[in-house]
């Protein structure tokens, strides 16, 4: 039945809902509501499911790009549209290995990417250990040349991931250390805290000039192996066989979506999270929780009216590989003005801190967030805000930034690993996190302060 | 300095040390001693670094018998031997999976034993699901012919380890079944209660008649998302490469020591646990720390004094392949008195529960049992003893058991996996069982009473 002329222009005359700032009391509806949330696992479950691993610049990542503009839209998100850039791309091979004496067995490795192939029959050497980093770096060439480094190290598990920092050097640089030395390989211990047979991967990177040589990771329980086949004192000689490839320059791209704000002027609110994973797992707590949380928030915020600034989702590309998602959105929207920028990528149990980077005159803001986030057990935290690889680039223009910190006690059990699977995702800490995310945003996307540029101090984050 | 003439004699005639039956303060003292005990650490320890895998009846398992016969005559023990025998040996080949369509991805499995091979180029069908073995038993063979079969279960973990005995028949039973249907290949969700990409091996048999096909099971995580796959209604199809091979016929052996008895009348006390392993893991609780603690106790006694009974440790060989060691052991050795036996094959988790198998003159020792066991919290149960694929032969002609019940719950989470590595043992429920069973030793090697035969009820054990 038709709406009588009357009553049709009473509803068209009805104010658009929620164009004021939202109330504390709304901001906590709309939190709360989100403890049911059903999208993030959605998301989350169909991007594994569906598309499993999507290495960047592979077909599969384009897949992912194809499913999520698709999911995008049918969410009901505006603008949705694939940017996409050229990027280089290395693909794993076959990767095997062995010690072949003293104690002849196999040992479960990954390599590493950018990791450089060995002959296609394997290379054998003799193994020469380091316990540390800052041994291997000490070690006179002589000591390496010619030889299969092993450098092990203490990474301990940590509520706020601290120790990937630190630790990650091995697998970042200690490659390159290596081959500079002479090597004709390396193993590192897995740069992780579980005890599976699930070794981690991750990016590692050869300067120009600097020769990729076959660098790998070993699980942690093999890693521990080898350790202890060492101690024994007599030499230990290891088989491996590591055939990646440099494939070249291949498309990738960010996947955008939008909640239109009411005020161009007040500056776009970036949130997001990355759509690769690595090879070796579904991607589903590196990032598939991300980009399912923050999408999910946002449309949460859409669904209760138009925000004061406009919201944009973004579904990076290519993060796991050297950030070149991150890298090409701060280079095609340098001309915007970002009001703030948060990312989540790093699983999805639940946010235990937040913290904030902003402007003097956005104080208030903060303050405000305390309120909304305390009741889901957040806690205000003091360090200067800004994590993320993919929002990296736009904020060192300047924006400012909001920090919800997961709790990644168990992360470093599955990051870049197998095991990184829907199985580890728990709904009720996703759940939590959608919460978070939508208190943040009913906040951030629609205080009436102005949120101007920050200046990060040089030794920040 | 030499002895002189007269001290060596006082030293001579010094009386043999517990010539009579342990006191409950004996038992007491050396149980306790034992909770701080290295020696079935530096075996289990041992084992796994310095041999690894060892599958029966292959060059693996034959260097860890020699490798156990060093061992064991470095501890003391006396007739220290192997006992060969012949059996016919199945060897993994190359393993690789993936969903093909609608969602192309890899999967993480392993063949079963005994499984049949793949062509070289690998066999791909479509998928036909059956939740568990008795919907694969009711469907129509036309349902099934030419396809993929893949079953599941809702196995969980079990203090008793109870759950393996009915949810392990898909892994038994399902390939043959299938087999007979003329499915193309099988796949299992693993019989395990974990949730990483390690797939759990173990044993299927193909009865004359049924052509071995190619049988391999997914880990949980695989499992769950071709699962979800298949719930979308989609034809899901796989493709598998499986090359296993049936070596032939190979030697394997037991390893046998002992302690000496004052009574060569009063039976042998049958102890040990299995020296081969699967070939994924380094067999750690599987059974490294079965063999280590019974020899650990077996030495706890042996230095304590010549007890009663003979003390007779078996290291049996080809456990998980079919019992071949068992078998041989039975037959080897059928002739002679056996008192009792009891057998460690469940990890090395604490020992929380014991039952016994004892003629009506013995009862007695169970009540000793009891009292020795109690301060060390394991509980006297009431099913009658006889646990263990390697005994079961050695029990069947009639011989009393003691069975020292592991806590299981997380022993699933491990068995038959890559993921049985040392880092599973717990050294301080290692050093518990070691106390478990050297109070046991002291307890039924010295019994005055006699143990004779038992009789078990039909449906038993």
């Amino acid at each position: 039945m038709p709406l009588k002329p009357a009553l049709l222009l009473a509803a068209l005359a009805l104010p658009l809902p929620a164009m004021a700032q939202m109330s504390p009391a709304q901001v906590a509806k709309l939190r709360d509501a989100a403890l049911k949330d059903e999208i993030a696992w959605d998301i989350t479950e169909g991007l594994t499911t569906e598309i499993g691993p999507r290495l960047a610049g592979t077909d599969d990542e384009a897949r992912a790009r194809t499913w999520a503009v698709a999911k995008l839209k049918a969410l009901g998100f505006s603008n949705v549209r694939i940017e996409p850039y050229q990027m280089p791309v290395w693909v794993r091979g076959e990767e095997k290995a062995s010690i072949v004496a003293p104690f002849p067995q196999q040992l479960h490795l990954a390599a590493l990417g950018n990791s450089g192939a060995t002959p296609a029959d394997g290379v054998e050497g003799e193994v020469v250990y380091f316990p540390t980093l800052a041994d291997l770096e000490a070690a006179p060439a002589a000591s390496v040349t010619g030889k299969i480094v092993f450098v092990s190290h203490a990474m301990h598990a940590a509520q706020d991931g601290s120790s990937y920092g630190p630790f990650g050097q091995v697998r970042r640089a200690g490659p390159a250390i290596a081959s500079r030395k002479g090597a004709a390989a390396i193993l590192i211990r897995s740069i992780g805290t579980d005890y599976h047979r699930n070794p981690h991967t991750g990016v590692t990177n050869f300067p120009e000039g600097v020769a990729p040589i076959p660098a790998a990771a070993l699980s942690l329980p093999d890693a521990e192996q080898l350790e202890r086949v060492l101690e024994r004192g007599k030499p230990v000689r290891v088989k491996l066989l590591l055939t990646p490839r440099q494939i070249g320059t291949r498309e990738s791209g960010n996947v955008i979506a939008e909640v239109p704000g009411r005020d161009p002027k007040a500056g776009v609110v970036l949130i997001g999270g990355h759509l690769d994973s690595w090879d070796l797992g579904t991607g589903a707590i590196d990032d598939a929780s991300g980009v399912a949380i923050t999408a999910a928030a946002a449309k949460r915020i859409m669904a209760a009216g138009r925000p004061r600034r406009t919201i944009r989702v973004v579904w990076f590309g290519a993060e796991e590989v050297g950030g070149f998602g991150g890298i090409a959105y701060a280079k095609a929207h340098a001309g915007e003005r970002h009001a703030l920028a948060a990312e989540s990528d790093f699983g999805a149990d639940r946010v235990w801190k937040f913290d904030t980077a902003l402007p003097a005159s956005a104080t208030a803001v903060a303050d405000r967030l305390q309120t909304a986030l305390a009741p889901l057990g957040i806690t205000r935290g003091n360090a200067v805000a800004g994590d993320g690889t993919d929002i990296a680039p736009t904020l060192a223009q300047g924006v400012a930034a909001v920090d919800l910190s997961q709790d990644g006690t168990r992360y470093f059990d599955y990051h870049h690993t197998p095991d990184d699977t829907l199985d580890k995702i728990d709904r009720a800490q996703l759940q939590q996190n959608v919460a978070a995310w939508t208190a943040m945003l009913a906040v951030v996307a629609d205080a009436p302060e102005e949120i101007g540029a920050v200046t990060r101090p040089a030794a920040g984050h």
